[in-house]
């Protein structure tokens, strides 16, 4: 009957693998291994709404998750969907990981440094961790499926500036100025004949057509300035006062713009781009509700991972556990100092990646001076400074209070802010932005909260960087006997949440045909 | 006494243009003009929130005010603000002009045409007129003073389609290839020195490096695709399927994606945009509740307007109102055909600028496919199809239901679309939307509604254009005797809610400069 059994598993996998999931499932029920009437107690559970991902068959394995963070979290939530029996021992107060919203009445602790107490007023938050979503990662899928709202992440604002070389300039102007020029350059090579040799004559005329858009450029094909560049006074029953005249193509090119106003081309940033609706741990609280709360042990700091024969038993002070299967969805650096019986090749693999510093700091003011003044509605600053980038807020607009994140640095810079105490970052932090905003920014601030994740326990570093996804990576995608390896360091989307979801996935759906394929 | 009154007021005027209202008003303080302890019906109006526009001085005359769209309220609200007298006077059966917004159970006639039962379900609308705002508009500040809540609209979408030359693709793999081929012959041209006379060697070197990112040029400064033109499957564990290789410099010149790609350029249609949630007739219920309901008078059509020495007198079928001052908010095509005795060089003003036709359709669904499959969460497809953009909604997103706009057509595409019935619109519109979306643009629809604003009474047109903004635009900003002009289309914002507000400013300034001045 075992025999059998496993042989019926064998071909499910093999179904499943051709098939997809569904034709599993359908071959499970005609096979009648398929529960037809499952009791209370058995019955699987329903998403709050319809996932496009789901495990078919009933897993019954006993699970310990390592790491109540983004991965553990998904891992707990898709097998308990399956029937599994998941306990997530989790070594931080709380659960969520890097996605953490602080709020008013928080504490936060940090390794060798003063403890902040978070005193931003009622409905401000600030998402110390990621903060935005783009449209094409699963993390939208699980908000949809968890019912949690999104609203817009302003990533591209042309009102928003850039400060360069001790120059501040609107995107909007350093844009139009580099793109004029670039098309009156292009133009004028075209026109001299230089590229006869690549361009057809059709192909000079609908590139000049281009140009002439693109650059805006006066009936000579010169860039004259433009209407794109911004106003003084933007237009009404008067025409508008233009700015200035554009600096020369010499200066402008100077100006150093190229890196902030190309900032959003790639795949990663380009808008839209999302957040949930009241900061982004809703997703950890949704994500924990439909785990179930029970189910996460915090403050559980790990001491060994035994793997045997049979299962795994995890240790800790005070305690143990055993399960079928472990999966560890802890920081690599962090995971390789907790003893275990994995092998040496497991603590190699694990010290590959380095951990990357990274910061930022909230700052809450009294008065939305950004929209009332510089009529900037979300979107990012980009800066040469050591804070990198300001962010506006992309919501509560017209409201009274608002947070700006006033410095997203990493390697260097995070660790340069993240030496200093949280009073000196605040204050390197308004002297930096005060450059570009000039002195309300130290004006109607409130009260601050800064981050280093280098120095946050039990993650210390915002993300890790691999020297090549070679062996070591690879290696790591596989189980070490039954310890399963998961985070968004597994994948090729570190530091987004997505990538913690989708490593989730890929491991739950591994365990899952194993579990299958077992006597 | 009434002498010295005079004296008084013209010596407010001229404080208040030297030294601005709060100068005047601290003047007439001083005179005592300023009222001590007002009655509580001569209360000055409070707005709900602070504008940072006010006129300072109490008015007192009566002003009938012709035409209830965002002109007609806003004056009306800030001449109440000032103690004004209003009655406004609107044709159609409410009030907001082109600031429509279509829900389940509103009915829509038009000129020539069956009516239109709205069948939009539960929260889901339609804004028929403007849709967005630009953040430098002074839109947004009413949107702050009355306490409309906005969100944003995304006007720029990197995985919206562009359809131009029968062929759909993703805007972001546009956008990279016309950026990667023009970096990349303007490096060409730069490296073969044609353009040595018109740069420095540093100035070569900065621009090649602005190219290298801006095109993302491999290491030759060649175009070679990139991850910027999006996956067939994007990174997750592995790093994702890259879409094929970009078509040659020729056809990717050809493809003719350059108006599309630019789409977003302008100071008016940059990102990020907003909405008012909800709906934008939003600001006309705030507009409306802060006039009074009491002073609008909806169905009324004036057949004559009448300048006396000492007020004017407005005339319809069934009754007429005598006030001091009338401020005419109607669409100069509508208001030229009104009897009147302002004189023959104000009709031929009126007369001088074209209405334009503007169209658009509203397409709901049942299910938000553009979310679930296309991974398009707001935004626009621009085409070069007769239907020219289809918009995705920005709001309600992750939601069963939704609404596309289908068209939204302009000129000779909205003449077009305007002169078929509903259901043949719809049909039209169905029929080019699947050219870009496939057999599903057709698919669970649930219902639709369209508009032709050259075919809505007492409007006729989408807004208009002037042959150029000469002598009767200028005209026409100063008063024919007591009767003031006001609409978009006395601006320089025409088509823009932005300008119905702004004129409506500037007519209340110069009127109640006038009152102050009057004995």
């Amino acid at each position: 009957m075992e025999g059998a059994a496993l042989t019926r598993r064998g071909l499910l996998v093999g179904i499943g693998a051709a098939g997809g999931a569904g034709a599993m499932y359908a071959a499970m029920g005609a096979l009648g291994l398929a529960p037809s009437e499952p009791s209370e107690q058995e019955k699987e559970f329903v998403p709050p709404r319809t996932g496009d991902f789901t495990l078919r068959g009933k897993g019954t394995a006993k699970v310990v998750i390592l790491g109540a963070g983004v991965a553990g979290l998904t891992a707990a939530y898709e097998l308990g969907k399956a029937g599994y029996d998941c306990t997530l021992l989790e070594a931080r107060q709380k659960a969520g990981g890097r996605n953490l919203t602080l709020r008013g009445g928080d504490r936060l602790t940090e390794l060798n440094g003063p403890a902040q107490d978070v005193r931003f007023g009622e409905g401000v938050y600030f998402n110390a961790g990621p903060g935005r979503i783009a449209p094409w990662m699963v993390t939208l899928d699980y908000c949809r499926e968890l019912g949690v709202p999104i609203e817009t992440f302003i990533n591209t604002n042309a009102a928003a500036y850039v400060h360069v070389n001790d120059r501040t300039v609107r995107a909007r102007t350093a844009r139009a100025d580099m793109y004029g020029y670039v098309a009156e350059l292009l133009a004028k090579a075209t026109n001299v004949g230089a590229l006869d040799k690549t361009l057809t004559k059709d192909d000079r005329e609908r590139l000049l057509e281009f140009l002439r858009r693109f650059g805006d450029l006066g009936p000579k094909h010169a860039y004259e300035g433009s209407d794109r560049r911004g106003f003084t006074k933007y237009p009404a029953i008067d025409i508008g006062t233009p700015l200035d005249a554009p600096a020369s193509l010499h200066r402008v090119l100077a100006a150093g713009t190229g890196r902030a106003i190309t900032n959003d081309f790639g795949y990663e940033q380009a808008t839209p781009m999302f957040q949930p609706v009241g900061g982004m741990d809703v997703i950890v609280a949704k994500l924990t509700e439909a785990v179930g709360k029970e189910r996460i042990r915090t403050g559980v700091k790990v001491t060994k991972i035994t793997n045997l024969a049979d299962g795994v038993e995890i240790t800790w002070d005070g305690g143990a556990l055993k399960a079928d299967y472990c999966i560890a969805a802890l920081p690599p650096h962090i995971l390789a100092k907790i003893p275990h019986n994995l092998g040496a090749e497991v603590t190699a693999a694990l010290t590959t990646p380095t951990p990357i510093a990274a910061g930022k700091i909230g700052l809450e003011y009294g008065r939305r001076w950004w929209e009332l003044e510089d009529r900037i509605y979300g979107g990012v600053t980009e800066t040469d400074l050591d804070i990198t980038h300001i962010w506006y807020p992309s919501h509560g607009y017209h409201s009274e209070r608002g947070l700006l994140v006033g410095y997203y640095a990493t390697e260097g810079d995070a660790e340069l802010y993240g030496a200093l105490t949280p009073q000196d970052r605040r204050h390197r932090a308004l002297t930096q932005g005060k450059k570009i905003h000039g002195e309300k920014y130290r004006q109607n601030l409130l009260s601050s909260a800064s981050i280093a994740w280098e120095r946050q326990e039990h993650i210390q570093g915002g993300w890790v960087r691999w020297p090549a996804f070679d062996s070591s990576f690879t290696f790591l995608q596989r189980p070490a006997g039954r310890v399963y390896f998961a985070g968004d360091w597994l994948t090729h989307l570190i530091a987004w949440q997505a990538g913690a979801m989708e490593s989730a996935r890929g491991v739950v759906t591994r365990l899952h045909q194993r579990v299958l394929q077992s006597p």
